[in-house]
C-alpha cells in the first residue's frame, strides 16, 4: 500500500481519429486502484502492430474520446494493493496486452486468464469501473497482479519491453504446442513478431525454418537463429518441406489471393499445428479450406491470444538463461509518431521501443 | 504360409458409373501376396458413407474398370506371409480403410501409418503391383499386417465390422486429442459416424454433448450414452454451451450457408479442438473464418484420417472392456444396394453391416 512517488498520469493520445498517428500529450484518469492491483511508473514501452491497427482503425472504428495505445510496458512498481503477494514497490515489472480479468471463471481459475471472456485489454477497452483503459505511451499504468510480470535482473528493460506482447504472443503458442528439442518449427514472416518466433523457437531447442518474401531479410533471420531461410517468392517453395514441420507460426496479417494455405499446410507433419498470430483486418479472413486438406496429415489451424502469467515468467526465465536479445530500435516516447508510421510501412528491424521522456522514472 | 482354404476372389462391383448402386458380382485378381501380408476370408463388411461418396462419385469421377467398395471388413485369416508375426490362419481379424503403406517414411516408422503419403486404400486405389485395390463387398482381401487388427473374442464379428472405419475414424481423434474423464466432448450429427463418437467418447469417460437437428434422434442419442442432447434447430443453441467443450467431433459432411462455424467454435473451452471427420463433396469446403474467432479461445480446426493399428487395438480393447455395442442393421451382402441407397437417403439406425453370402466362410 506504500507509494514511492505519486504518478501524474499523462500519455500520448490519439485525439482525432482522422490523424491517427498525430498523438497529443494528455492527462488521463487511471482505473480505481484495487487491493490486487499493482501500479507502475513506465520506463519503456514497445510499439506493436496492433497499436497501429487500433489507432489506424483497421480493426474497427475508434471509440469516443482519447486513445492512448502501447501495451509492451516495463516500469517500476510504485504501489501495490493490500492483497498483492510477491511484488513490492521498486520492483521492475512488465505489463502486456491485458490488465485485468474476472478472476471467477474457469479460464481464470485454471490459469488461462488471457482467455477470460471478461479480460480488460491495456488499451481501447473499459475497466470494470467504467473508465477507459489507456496504454503505455504514458507515465504509468495500473493492472491486476495476474497481469504484472516480474523481470529477471539479467534482462535489460529495453529488451524486456517488446517481449510483453511481441514475445509472449509467440512464446505462448510455441510452449502450448510442444516446441522444444527434436521439433521443427516454421515461422512465416520475418517481422517484429516473426523475429521473436525465431528467437524463442531456437532458444527452446527447436530446428527453425524461417519463411520470408525475397532474400532481403535472409541474413537477419539466420543471425536470429533460423537454421534454414526459405524465400516464399520461389515457386513451389513448400515442396522441399512437405510433411516435415511440427509447428508453423504464421505472423502474416493479411491473406491475399496469392496465399495458398493448402501448400503451407502440406509442410506439416502428422498432427502438425498451423497457428496464425497475425490478426488481419476484419474483412480479410483465412482462405476457405476443404477438410480433405486437413485430413492428409491431421493438420490443424489455430490461433492464440497473448499468453498467461506462467508463460510470461517461463519466457523471461528462458530469455535470461539463453540470453535472448531482441533486435530493437529505441526512440524517445515523444517520437512515437515515427515508430507508428515506421511500422505501418514495414520499416522496423525489428521492434521499436520507446523510452520514457514525459516524466523520467528515478 | 499355410493356406486354410483357397479363396475365389469375387465381389459386388460397380461396373457402370451411371448406375452407381447397381452392383454386379464379378471376379477380381487380388494384390500379389507379400511376405508381410495377411489374407482373409471375409465374413462381414460394414457399409460406410465414404463407400457411397466413391460409388456415387461425389468425391470425383470413377476410375476405369470395376470398383468394389467396402472397407469395414471382418473375416478369418486364411494365409499369412513369412514375415508376419502375431497372426495365424484361423484368427478373426479386421481391415479398415487402408491395406498397405510404404513402411519407410517417418510416418510409418513412428506408427502413423494411416498418414503415410503412399498409403494404399482398401478400394478405388492401386496396389504397388499396379492392380486396383478392391474392397470388402467381396469374398476376400489381402492387406499388410500393419493394417490388420486382431479382434478380441468378446466382440462379435457383426459388431466389430463397422468399427473398422466408422469407429476408428472417431476413436483416433478422440484418443489423440485427449478424450477421457473430466473432458466434455461435443458430437455434431447423430448418424453412423456420430453414433460411434457418442459410444466411444462415453466409454472413454467423457461427458458427451450430442448435437442433432430436431428431436427425432434425441432418445437414441441418450441411449447411446449422450449426457445432453441439443437440438441445433433451436435458435442460438450454442449460447448455453459457450466456452465449455474440450473437443468437438463434427461428423457433418456438408457445410451449407446455414452453418455458423464461429458459433460452433464459441462452444470450445481454451485450446479446444474442433475436428471434422465428415468429408464433404469437393466443392463444399469449410466456411472461411477470421483468425480473431480462433484467437478468442485458442480454438483449432482440424481433421483426421482413419486411425493407426495401435488406435484400432486400443479401441477394440475398450469396446470389449466396456461392452460397446454399435447399433447396426444386418443384411446379406447380395442386398448391398439397399444399404447404399439407405445411406444416401439417411436411413440407417445407425450402420449397415453386410454378411457374407457369396462364399460363406466355414
Amino acid at each position: 500500500m506504500s507509494s514511492m512517488n505519486e504518478i501524474e498520469f499523462k500519455g500520448y493520445a490519439m485525439t482525432d481519429p482522422s490523424a491517427w498517428s498525430d498523438l497529443k500529450l494528455v492527462s488521463f484518469e487511471p482505473k480505481t486502484f484495487g487491493p490486487e492491483d499493482v501500479e507502475l511508473a513506465i520506463t519503456h514501452c514497445g510499439v506493436c502492430g496492433s497499436d497501429v491497427h487500433v489507432l489506424s482503425q483497421s480493426w474497427g472504428a475508434a471509440r469516443d474520446g482519447h486513445t492512448i495505445a502501447g501495451h509492451e510496458i516495463v516500469g517500476k512498481v510504485t504501489r501495490v494493493g493490500a492483497l498483492v503477494k510477491g511484488l513490492r514497490p521498486g520492483d521492475r515489472v512488465g505489463v502486456g496486452g491485458g490488465v485485468s480479468s474476472c478472476g471467477e471463471c474457469r479460464a481464470c481459475k485454471e490459469g488461462h486468464e488471457n482467455y477470460c471472456p471478461q479480460i480488460v485489454l491495456a488499451l481501447n477497452a473499459n475497466h470494470v469501473d467504467g473508465l477507459p483503459s489507456q496504454g503505455g505511451f504514458s507515465t504509468g499504468i495500473r493492472a491486476h497482479e495476474r497481469f504484472v510480470f516480474p523481470i529477471p535482473e539479467k534482462i535489460e528493460s529495453r529488451h524486456a519491453a517488446s517481449m510483453m506482447c511481441g514475445g509472449l504472443t509467440v512464446f505462448h503458442p510455441l510452449r502450448v504446442n510442444g516446441c522444444g528439442p527434436g521439433k521443427k518449427v516454421g515461422v512465416i514472416g520475418v517481422g517484429g513478431v516473426g523475429h521473436y518466433a525465431i528467437l524463442f523457437a531456437k532458444a527452446m531447442g527447436a530446428e527453425v525454418y524461417a519463411f520470408t518474401r525475397g532474400t532481403a531479410k535472409a541474413d537477419d533471420a539466420k543471425r536470429m537463429g533460423a537454421d534454414y531461410v526459405i524465400d516464399t517468392n520461389v515457386e513451389a517453395f513448400w515442396k522441399a518441406h512437405e510433411f516435415s514441420l511440427d509447428i508453423i507460426i504464421s505472423t502474416v496479417d493479411h491473406f491475399g489471393p496469392g496465399t495458398s494455405l493448402p501448400s503451407i499446410l502440406s509442410m506439416l507433419y502428422v498432427q502438425g499445428r498451423y497457428i496464425t498470430v497475425g490478426l488481419p483486418p476484419i474483412d480479410d479472413p483465412l482462405p476457405s479450406i476443404h477438410p480433405a486438406i486437413l485430413a492428409r496429415n491431421a493438420a490443424s489451424i489455430g490461433s492464440s491470444f497473448l499468453g498467461t502469467k506462467a508463460d510470461a515468467i517461463a519466457m523471461l526465465e528462458l530469455a535470461a538463461e539463453k540470453n535472448v536479445v531482441p533486435w530493437i530500435q529505441e526512440l524517445p516516447m515523444s517520437q512515437v509518431k515515427d515508430a507508428l508510421e515506421g511500422i505501418k510501412s514495414g520499416q522496423p528491424r525489428y521492434r521499436y521501443v520507446l523510452t520514457q521522456d514525459i516524466a523520467p522514472v528515478a
